[in-house]
């Protein structure tokens, strides 16, 4: 058994110590809003797209320091008794607002908004950050891949390739972005994800011949299964495909290829197959594909799409690059206040941001990011710019909005990624690298 | 709580289906060998590092399909009830030899043997190249990043740039390539790592003013605690952080810089520290450092390294691209046969590998990798060769070798780590582009 553990440990200890501190100074209570952003976007990225908010919410429901957590931090730090009480007693009870996953979003976009006491806010930096640079970078690469194949069908089969839970969490993400399903099992039943897959060169290795590997796959698989044709040669391999569904008393599903030059022999093998009659075996590709050899393969006559590694680590960016920033907090007579760091590099806006898109002549536009500590003031002037909103509650008080995890929440997140998408302009869909797809405005009111 | 739940679900769908297939047809019981190995190493590098050992054999132990994972499969896959049978009561059984964790190696490096039937050794196909692509990345950049930081500690940060869980077995990693200690809390917990950090710039925005907050921050962490002085102007920074600390009656621990020219300012910031008295307040930098940005600082006055993003993503290659196949299996008479895929590109030798490292005047020289049917011939090959053997006894007979796990063993990895990098030829010590550090060579008895 993997062990059963909370998400609270999963956690810098320097959150830990920061709250130690503001404890003993009697700070801690300080009302204070964080937000989840990025400065930038990774070097050849367009847009980002928002993955891993249904993931954020089971681990806030679950970032609990049960008392062997405490025992843990007893023995090991120097953590007071009283910041061991208030770990013990923990449970988030302030306001979670931001994106609703699926949603692209550009440089400055606010992702999340966390309002709580300083302690219980800033406790949960690592374990946001972590979920979100993960996710929303694994997703980000997966919608580049999908807008590349141009409705023809991508399948996430990165397990190998990352870490094993990782890969659970990526091809949640690579679905949120649109891909059609995934080779790992527990995918498939933690999120309800299709989970596709039917047989490895060893599988063809096993046998004595080829032809007994594929009569043997297509007895449990039937001849609608996909037949691996390159472990000794392609051409001999489709021959005995197709001929083995057809002793079998049906027409092959597909073949896969896995090597190779895969246009010049998607091109041949389409032909051989037509010259058999197999007209509707299907072909699809497996290997070291990205964008790049996706948009390359757009002319041949492939059906489908299987994504291993590039999806899975995103693609040259395995990170979203995306922060954690105080951004106001009040002092003693309870002002609100905006804070940002001064110094050099890594300049921030203070002040709780409102998020809308500006959307003209039917193309989003403009980002509008305003800052401002009164947010009817803030929702009034992002609705005078006829700016749709982007921010949504996802915990109020403490409590989870349902509406955003559970599998309803990953099918409308696959949709609204796709309008989402649909909705920035053309630039956006170029593989190359550029500027944001939309400028981000930022006001402070 | 994470749900409590085995690996076997960690798993691609088609090692099930295989399965299926082979046991409906008879040859799921032919005794088979797997080799782990990479057919080369990620464009940069010099060697790869082996780690992830121990958490391999955690998860061949914890890998059950319990009543729940039975009944996911049952419902939503064409599994035969005999398939679901042999997978409730499946077990590992046989045997894994591979490399010792902290051990560099080179393409063609047999990792990982497995030996046992086609079924149970194909089974965990998924969760070993996952757990080894992952962790073996993750220290191949680690090493680099330690063998430039000459002796000066490095220190693990990346926990918010990865996947959560990702982020402990990095840790991990990290430490096996000789990283000093992490941030992440659950890495102290599960692996007994050092775990460090003291505060961040939300720490010093929550205070009125900077010296409210280093205040605070001494007073529960003491003066010898670190400093983050780049939240406002770096010189006041440093100047009220030394006065904070003999405030306090002591001499202060450290400055942390965290942005901006790293180089530069280490050098007028140690000035500075000189000029106050404060000889031995020490200079930690922490802004997305790599094992370049480390070498670069070699001649700066910098005392230690916080490494984030780089570390955790595997510093451009977050992938170790080690694959797993079938190299020989026996036939119906018994007989052993070598197997390896045929066509185009991907070619790999048949036939179970016996890998060991010839030294030669004081540093290693040739990876020697020899294919045979005979262990003893492959064994008396090697040491006539005057070759180290560089596999050892991880599973046998489906009993975990309990060497290889627990703190001792990560301690151990951590020092064979460190001797199998000074025992490389000073080729393996370049950052730059190039051959692997020694050839590795490979012969048939």
């Amino acid at each position: 058994m993997t062990e059963t553990r909370t998400t609270a440990l999963l956690t810098d200890k320097y959150e830990l110590t920061m709250i130690d501190a503001a404890i003993a100074s009697g700070h801690a209570d300080r009302l204070s809003v964080f937000e989840l952003f990025g400065r930038r976007l990774p070097a050849t990225r367009r847009y980002g797209v928002v993955a891993g908010i249904a993931r954020v919410l089971d681990a806030v429901e679950d970032f609990r320091f049960t008392p062997d957590e405490i025992a843990y931090l007893r023995d090991s730090t120097t953590l007071s008794d009283e910041t061991l009480d208030f770990l013990a007693d923990y449970r988030f009870s302030g306001d979670i607002s931001g994106y609703a996953e699926g949603e692209c979003y550009l440089p400055g976009s606010p992702l999340l908004s966390v309002t709580g006491t300083f302690a219980e806010a800033v406790l949960l930096e690592t374990v946001l950050l972590a979920i979100l640079n993960h996710d929303c970078a694994v997703a980000a690469a997966a919608s580049r891949m999908t807008s590349a194949a141009h409705g023809r069908p991508c399948l996430e089969m990165g397990a190998r390739r990352t870490h094993e839970e990782a890969a659970v969490a990526a091809a949640r993400a690579a679905v949120v972005a649109g891909f059609a399903g995934s080779s790992i099992l527990e995918a498939g039943r933690s999120y309800g994800i299709e989970t596709i897959g039917t047989a490895a060169h060893s599988f063809t290795l096993l046998y004595d011949s080829e032809e007994e590997a594929f009569d043997a796959q297509i007895a449990a698989l039937g001849p609608g299964t996909t037949l691996l044709v390159d472990t000794y040669d392609v051409t001999t391999g489709v021959e005995r495909a197709v001929a083995a569904a057809r002793r079998a008393g049906g027409e092959l599903g597909a073949v896969r290829l896995d090597s190779g030059d895969l246009i010049a022999q998607a091109f041949t093998v389409r032909q051989q197959l037509d010259d058999l009659g197999a007209h509707d075996t299907k072909i699809t590709v497996t290997s070291d594909l990205d964008e790049y050899a996706i948009a390359a393969l757009g002319a041949a006559p492939v059906d489908s799409y299987g994504v291993g590694t590039k999806v899975v680590t995103g693609s040259g960016h395995p990170t979203a690059e995306l922060v954690y920033k105080l951004v106001a907090r009040q002092d003693d007579s309870g002002q609100w206040t905006p804070v940002a760091k001064k110094s050099s590099s890594k300049q921030s806006i203070g002040g709780r941001k409102y998020a809308g898109r500006v959307v003209a002549e039917g193309h989003a536009a403009v980002e509008l990011v305003v800052a401002s500590d009164d947010p009817q003031a803030a929702r009034d002037y992002l609705a005078s710019r006829g700016a749709r909103p982007l921010q949504v509650d996802l915990v109020s008080g403490g409590e989870i909005n349902e509406e955003h995890r559970g599998p309803a929440a990953l099918d409308a997140a696959r949709k609204r990624h796709e309008s989402s998408r649909a909705e920035l302009p053309y630039q956006a869909w170029r593989l190359s690298e550029g500027e944001p797809a939309i400028p981000t405005v930022m006001e402070v009111l």
